[in-house]
């Protein structure tokens, strides 16, 4: 079949492999932590506004990419963050996903939507699929290579997601057991029979993974991870083999490349890595650095990412280049 | 205290009493499904476009706004069909808060956010709170009353609700037990000791309300209980006393008015319910209804609704007014 559409993850492993990298680059702008140059001009123009944040943190994230783009394999905008300025943000929301693929970028967008029925396929269509207009007529409205979602509503929430993965060549990663304290609340519950609820998710996840396989032997329904559980990781590795996995929590939430291992297969691949506040704020507390000294920076951060994660995978014999 | 703001809880039961109504008026616009009366001068002005759609939910939602203002205790917009359109559909969401607003309606946007740490920060700034430009310098950006929350996360993606709902007089309504039939996945795996997972999210439902209690004996802390399962909806009653519950899936979802009974306290308050495609779309396929006609079906929707419920509180001895 040559019309095949190429699947998300087979997308994703080629990325990785091109640019030998398995870093994601999150973009999470939080504007007091941006250095002024990037909001000087915004903020002079449009004087206290949401439309003066959203410029700087344009300006911002167009600086990050410029710098990341040839070294990680993908970027994963947190759209609370564009949220938290209103329309004018998910404007900038908008402009980033654009930029970042007009540079050929994978963009997932960690948005974690979850709902049921027709409402899963109004937020599939919207960030996976197209939205239609009329018979026959079809729009994309945010047009994301892939998005979290939150599985607590069961498949009737993941069926929509699947589709549009299968459909359109995107992925999901599933929440399953996130790299925050209190993720155990809920996700290290013990159920009867002695499993916990987050190997029941990753069972479901390795379900739901088998309509959308690749050639390349993984699925475009991924989970997310988090590397500050390493234990857990190697659980959930076994659970769903054909999985890719998105581990939040290295560098600042406290993972090490040691604690990422476990998320990788014996193939050496399997996990795909976000940092967000060491790429996006490598400046520390110095808000004056320049727009050169910024981009070197984060270049040095993401270059940093790769060998340790390539160089963590080489001692385990993992790395495959 | 004379400068305490009045709670979410307090306010939302003195708009049932001022109304005598527990209805919610769902707006989930399917555009397939808008009368053409809305949809012909947006689509003839701005061709097959997003923003034709938009606008078309736009007025569509100003006739339902109109017409239920009297009768319904508050609207709940489901931003996934507002994503669907991407910004101009953003636009028609905040544009639709803001109507029902200046309409004294409470707003509820079931919009299901979830992270954690700055994340859900950001999160309960945009929909709740105030987003900071500056020192001391803040800005509302979707500024609802209140918000549906997912609970997978754990306490970590709650408290900035929390915090936010006690500074600002508003509530949160978290997943407890969703109305989909696979809602069960998750949600009612029995946990070693026997209870059901949802009853363990009702606990903690039940905990983090206790920062946020009103003056009527409820907390701004509510929780989201299909009427689908009335039996669930029965033993959450109990586990969470002072929480209102959000019930949806009244009507067109199976649920009837004897089903959401168990949802109400013995006071005959606690619950609220909420009906989207009754009220939406009264005019069934006839997409040719006229303007006014539309708007007389959809108030005598919410109306019949209002009996309904009232009746089955009034059988049951439940009824205050």
């Amino acid at each position: 079949m040559t019309d095949e559409i190429q699947t998300f993850s087979d997308r994703l492993l080629n990325e990785i492999d091109r640019k030998q990298s398995f870093a994601v680059a999150g973009l999470d702008p939080r504007l007091s932590m941006i250095p002024h140059v990037f909001r000087r001009e915004p903020f002079r123009e449009h004087g206290n506004t949401l439309k003066a944040a959203a410029e700087s943190v344009m300006v911002f994230n167009r600086s990050i990419l410029d710098a990341v783009a040839p070294y990680a394999a993908a970027v994963k905008p947190q759209i609370a963050f564009y949220e938290a300025f209103g329309l004018e943000g998910l404007r900038a929301f908008i402009a980033t996903v654009d930029y970042a693929r007009s540079k050929g970028l994978i963009v997932i967008g960690d948005v974690k939507r979850n709902d049921i029925g027709s409402t899963a396929q109004a937020y599939a269509d919207a960030y996976l699929g197209r939205t239609e207009l009329d018979k026959g007529v079809s729009l994309p409205a945010f047009d994301l290579d892939a998005v979290t979602v939150n599985p607590y509503l069961g498949s009737d929430g993941i069926k929509p997601f699947l589709t549009a993965s299968a459909r359109y060549g995107r992925g999901i990663f599933v929440l399953v057991k996130t790299s925050n304290p209190s993720s155990a609340e809920l996700q290290d519950l013990t159920l009867e029979g002695g499993r916990k609820l987050f190997e029941h998710v990753g069972e479901l996840v390795d379900e739901w993974g088998r309509e959308v396989a690749g050639e390349r032997g993984y699925t475009s329904i991924g989970a997310v991870v988090g590397a500050t559980f390493p234990e857990h990781a190697r659980a959930l590795r076994k659970i769903m083999p054909r999985s890719i996995i998105l581990v939040p929590g290295y560098g600042a939430q406290g993972g090490s490349a040691k604690d990422v291992l476990p998320c990788f297969n014996e193939d050496g691949y399997g996990a795909v890595v976000n940092a967000s506040r060491s790429i996006n704020y490598p400046h520390g507390t110095d808000l004056d650095v320049s727009r050169e000294k910024f981009q070197d920076l984060v270049r040095e951060a993401v270059q940093k990412m790769n060998e340790d994660i390539n160089g963590a995978l080489k001692g385990a014999g993992l790395l495959r280049w």
